[in-house]
């Protein structure tokens, strides 16, 4: 049996007992009941799946998937290629986005080259797992083996794997590859059913005529690839991306080892779509930290039942989402474990009603 | 000339010139142009505040605001008026939500008790500025005298001068006050001309039963004081309440010192919406934080032409809401001054369109 076979089958749903025991504590607190609204959601689910009242959150981790993307030979971007690498040394010189905002919520970032068309040498906070300098063009044939997105997929179980292993509590997941909205709106449109031009947005900020030349490249990957939904490894080798394999895997390593993952936007919102189409338990270990700018994001969100925690029209991808939402659900475990109950506080409860 | 006018004199519209600059410098950096959405309108803001490029946000410091209500006399609420000072005596504990969240962002937390009716001796974390041991029962006259009233205000500015001259970066506010939703209600029908049932909410969490008392009993504090809505002062101290007086000096207090204020929810912007309407330019110091579960908390924001930050069914007051955004507000700084340039970090800039 292979490693995504056996981690699929070692994913159990989520612990109902301690979810409704949650609930109970929540109760206690010296405040109205439910009056912490979705922070009470939060912490009950963070409950189940750690199985535990007093969860630990000491550890958090953000696996930043890069890979390049061959479709972006079809002028679909704003920005080269060249990019993925260049701003893979802005994450490891800590100059980026993401790591300001790791800084400021005490996580680590770890960069995970999962395709990245480019030679890194070894370097610290890069982990290397290089399944192939880039997909294909999708626009002309499948973007890669299913061999290799399982190999890709399987990195991304192996770095989640790895990160829990040194001690991670909470993980998040992040992305960046020039081209990888493209892809991701690819998904979208065959999971959904909906036509490419109302789940493809702007991206980068992509002008209207790239615009409509990347929602034809996608019409016209689905026509050359004719990926099966019913097979959602299918679905990702054909239009997917490296990059979004990885976070498939990281989505599903965490749910096996029982520690929540906290998905950032479009791209990995499309790689925890197919998490869950692959098996629906995983699901349950996810967070979506936010509603993205990208149009398409909102149905993609639907389709996996997930609630956003923050709409602040964000498009930059990185995992940026995903490190300000941890900010919330550190807030809704500190509620459940540091809080006083009335009885401690001795404070009046609810007068009869 | 008293204290509150000299304060309305002196506060300015912020820097347009700093906002441009702030904006030319988050054009530089390293992401897509505009693609951190609503954290670049809080950085932008931020820097026209404070007149810098480089704001410093050191400390936080977080104004609760506690006073009660005679109108719990006519059955408003769930909880026996005993429960405010209870609550406080919490707060100077560490044992409430707002304790747990503070310390989680670093916060100070401060009591401000402008009117509670229990007296409390000196204790660490406490400010006495009591201007009465609790409102009137303002269904059967106005709830405190306009003297009252500007005293309460008064004191509001006095803490946040306080707070700010011991070094404070950023202020939040936060209220605790059996009853408040009631007054805050009856304003917002004020300014809104609204009828009581589409601004009136549950609160705490009452019964269709107490709801419908309630709606009746703002009504008639209605009839009874015809508070004018072109004088907000006539307002707040014909159907206001202590602590949102205190809310509305905290908010003049901050913009005359040029220091950014988070409003928490829709007590807060009670206060807030007063201290707009007393001087227009105040609303560009204030951040609004999120969206409450009171259903006339929407319509008040909109008064306010405030867009809220969150939105997670938090009804619980304290300034918990506030201190949740706080953590955004500290991103978007913090972007502002810590990402690289793409020029710093030799990122190629987007294909000439």
């Amino acid at each position: 049996m292979g490693k995504l076979e056996e981690v699929l089958k070692g994913i159990r749903p989520i612990d109902q007992d301690l979810y409704r025991k949650a609930q109970e504590r929540l109760d206690s607190l010296t405040k109205p009941k439910g009056s912490l609204g979705r922070l009470e959601e939060l912490a009950r689910r963070y409950a189940a799946i750690t199985r535990s009242l007093r969860p630990k959150l000491a550890k958090k981790h953000i696996l930043l998937f890069a890979a390049d993307h061959g479709v972006v030979e079809e002028g679909v971007s704003l920005y080269p290629r060249e990019v993925t690498a260049q701003m893979v040394f802005n994450f490891l010189r800590g100059g980026a986005a993401i790591n300001v905002l790791a800084r400021q919520a005490g996580a680590q970032v770890e960069v995970v080259d999962v395709g990245v068309a480019f030679d890194f040498p070894e370097l610290p906070g890069l982990r290397r797992a290089k399944v192939a300098a880039g997909t294909q063009n999708m626009a002309k044939g499948p973007a890669m083996s299913r061999q290799s997105a399982i190999a890709a997929l399987e990195e991304g179980i192996d770095a989640a794997e790895a990160a829990i292993g040194k001690g991670a509590d909470l993980l998040a997941t992040g992305d960046m590859g020039i081209g990888n909205t493209t892809a991701s709106s690819a998904i979208l449109a065959v999971f959904s059913g909906l036509p490419a031009s109302e789940v493809t947005g702007r991206g980068t900020g992509i002008t209207d005529a790239i615009w409509a030349k990347k929602v034809q490249v996608i019409e016209q990957a689905l026509r050359v690839n004719s990926p099966n939904p019913k097979d959602p490894v299918d679905v990702l080798s054909k239009i997917g991306g490296l990059e979004i394999a990885g976070i498939v895997g990281a989505a599903l390593g965490a749910a096996f080892h029982r520690i929540p993952l906290i998905l950032d936007g479009f791209i990995s919102g499309a790689g925890g779509l197919i998490a869950t189409r692959l098996h629906p338990p995983v699901g349950e270990y996810l967070f979506a930290s936010h509603l993205s700018f990208e149009p398409g994001h909102k149905e993609l969100l639907k389709l996996m039942n997930q609630r956003p925690l923050l709409n602040l029209d964000l498009r930059l991808g990185e995992g940026t989402g995903a490190i300000l939402a941890m900010n919330l659900i550190e807030a809704a475990v500190r509620i459940l474990t540091e809080m006083a109950t009335f009885e401690e506080a001795g404070v009046s409860q609810e007068i009869s009603r």
